[in-house]
């Protein structure tokens, strides 16, 4: 008998030496409780949150907890029913309805997970005579999403507009439908895409654009609608994909559209179709945090400053930091050998950021990836910085030398 | 420019027509608000819910609800990330510590929804050198982790272990690993599979076997493990999985198993690895979900006595309700023209189910799929009966001749 398992012979020897390497498994991180957005305990200790996506802080709150409580005495706790038979309240409905307004937008589809939203989006849009054009460092539900999907699928390079342009061009097939799909902001790498000029690729070519706003809703834009809203051309979207489970804490996924077509999308979205509804309190507490996304815009700004201050301090003590500020600033090791020690090093520290490591990188190199929250003061950052220059001089992983500056 | 909607072409003139033959749609109904477990306000009225998978009435548990609002308050109302990285806390090793002692499994994955467990699953076990078989009428999310997997898929007659056997046996594979997958009940016409039978072919042919026991857990077996504890061949399978949307009343999904390697699917499973984990209050009401199913056993043996009652109900009106008793019963229409107006008086007359039309029904008939609560009282059931009855004859549904017996 053939083992199922001889296929994870390779994920075992990675893990262990990984473990080996460390003395923890980075996968394995259990936060016992979260104190606050910014600070939870993790092995007992106060821990410096760096590695979540709750950039706005409203995980904690106490108008989405206040939702979520009085949603679940008043509704119950499930829904136990999909969107398309007993799963739809009111609730759902009405998120739908603010969600739409709130990007201006015709429609909304709330589905259970941001996951299922990509998943179900692209499969649903992307049939076999169609094209489905996607960013070569495209999070894992858009790719699982063009496997679900039957359309041919086509990689340009990650934020290049010139060559989704050629690739469109050399496909020579104006009789068939073209899906482009962004990312307003990389989760790895806190990349930001050049909206405005995919768009004017998109016009050119007469695709469909698709942006995924997961970490950029509620992050980016004079009112938060991403990336799209940031450069101007919102209008050339034509679908905005995004998460509950970032900036607005809690979990589920979206898409708008001014396309009257989506009413028909929910009647051909596997991923929407066949599985449970989001419970009334998960809906009640993310309008909640929409609302109070919207009434405090000082929280986007705090963000930025908080992004600005972490990057500068990053650079300050030599370490290879995202180009660009955003609140996901990844720091790139030059080797593996060099980043086990050193994530080890900061959750000793008390600073929890996340581990990438090849060949889940984009650039083969390893990842510290750190997020930043509007919630994080400025304190929090400084001694954030200053366990980084400790860690990375304990353990040889800084590639400058770090200069002896607290924070 | 070619339209990405020119598919939907179809789906706009079928939901056209069912719009028009009943004059409304059947798949956009929205519960108002839940009275009870067994009674919503839809269209203003108080609807007696036999279309729901709430099966031990638990989304309404006074427990549940308490544990989803104090694990609010306690953790906030989500956790912003991957079980992976920042998205486990003590709350969800606990609950899969508690699936596991249930099944009396070596250990548990908890996953977002149901959907994803399943897809996850499938996916990260059968590889491209390996055959997944399924049985022909698995749920959808079977089918989607069958086309996210690289493994060669087969399918087999439903509920038929002699035809799995002669496939396996036809593929004359012996160094390949082989994955079956069939349902405990199946989701649209509460058949029952005969997992005895296929443990048998399991054992025989070397193949592994996943249950997903979705519609059967907290429904079968003396403690509500599912089918395979009914049929006592629990040591025979090698994967159960399930789901939190249904009996317990919430939503997320389930692996259980004995082999060890599951703690490396959890590094392999991409549908466990990129999505953002369950909030706490979900994993709170869950966990208190199903010790109330542990610690009331008489909800079960409620659920089998009223499904007993509602069956033998439809029997005695002359519907053609499915052979076995569970608490999913179809009633098989003959025709799109009976079952379309017949749906929609049931739901002026009172009682809401579920609408299912050819092609997504199993044999090409339209099915009125019914589900049965441990909270629904005998007289709710009565009175659905009556409505069924009066429903058919108004609508002439009815193949048999409906005699005038009230209930």
């Amino acid at each position: 008998m053939t083992s199922l398992f001889a296929k994870y012979q390779g994920i075992a020897s990675a893990l262990g030496a990984v473990v080996a390497a460390g003395g923890r498994n980075p996968f394995a991180v259990v936060i016992e409780k979260p104190v606050s957005s910014t600070v939870g305990i993790i092995e007992g200790r106060h821990t410096l949150l760096f590695g979540t996506n709750n950039y706005l802080g409203l995980s904690q709150s106490e108008r989405a907890i206040k939702a979520a409580q009085d949603a679940a005495g008043a509704c119950g706790v499930g829904t136990t029913g999909s969107r398309i038979a007993n799963g739809t309240q009111s609730l759902h409905r009405r998120l739908e309805h603010k969600i739409a307004a709130f990007f201006h937008r015709r429609d909304a589809m709330v589905f259970s997970t941001g996951y299922q939203a990509n998943l179900g989006m692209i499969s649903a849009l992307a049939g076999k005579d169609d094209y489905l054009l996607l960013d070569a460092d495209s999070h894992a539900s858009i790719y699982d999403g063009s496997r679900l999907s039957s359309a041919q699928v086509i990689r340009f390079r990650h934020n290049d507009p010139d060559d989704l342009y050629k690739r469109i061009k050399r496909l020579d097939a104006p009789d068939s439908a073209k899906l482009v799909v962004v990312e307003g902001i990389y989760s790895m790498t806190g990349n930001v895409a050049p909206v405005k000029e995919f768009a004017a690729v998109k016009k050119e070519t007469g695709a469909y654009l698709l942006v995924d706003e997961a970490h950029s809703f509620g992050v980016l834009g004079e009112h938060g609608r991403g990336a799209a809203e940031a450069d101007g051309v919102e209008a050339d979207v034509d679908f905005v994909v995004g998460t509950f489970s970032k900036s607005l804490g809690t979990v589920g996924g979206y898409c708008v559209s001014d396309h009257p077509e989506l009413e028909l999308v929910r009647l051909n979205c596997r991923p929407y179709m066949f599985t449970a509804s989001l419970p009334p309190e998960i809906i009640a507490a993310t309008a909640a945090a929409l609302e109070e996304m919207q009434e405090r815009p000082e929280l986007r700004l705090r963000l930025m400053e908080n992004a600005a201050r972490l990057h500068a301090g990053f650079v300050r003590i030599g370490l290879n930091a995202s180009k660009q500020v955003s609140p996901v600033i990844a720091v790139t090791l030059e080797t593996v050998e060099q980043a086990i020690p050193m994530w080890n090093r900061l959750l000793e520290l008390g600073v929890y950021v996340n581990l990438s490591l090849p060949p889940a990188t984009p650039d083969s190199r390893p990842l510290l990836r750190c997020s930043v929250m509007a919630t994080h003061t400025p304190q929090q950052i400084d001694d954030a910085i200053e366990i980084f220059r400790q860690a990375a001089q304990e353990t040889g992983a800084t590639a400058a030398p770090a200069p002896l500056v607290a924070s």
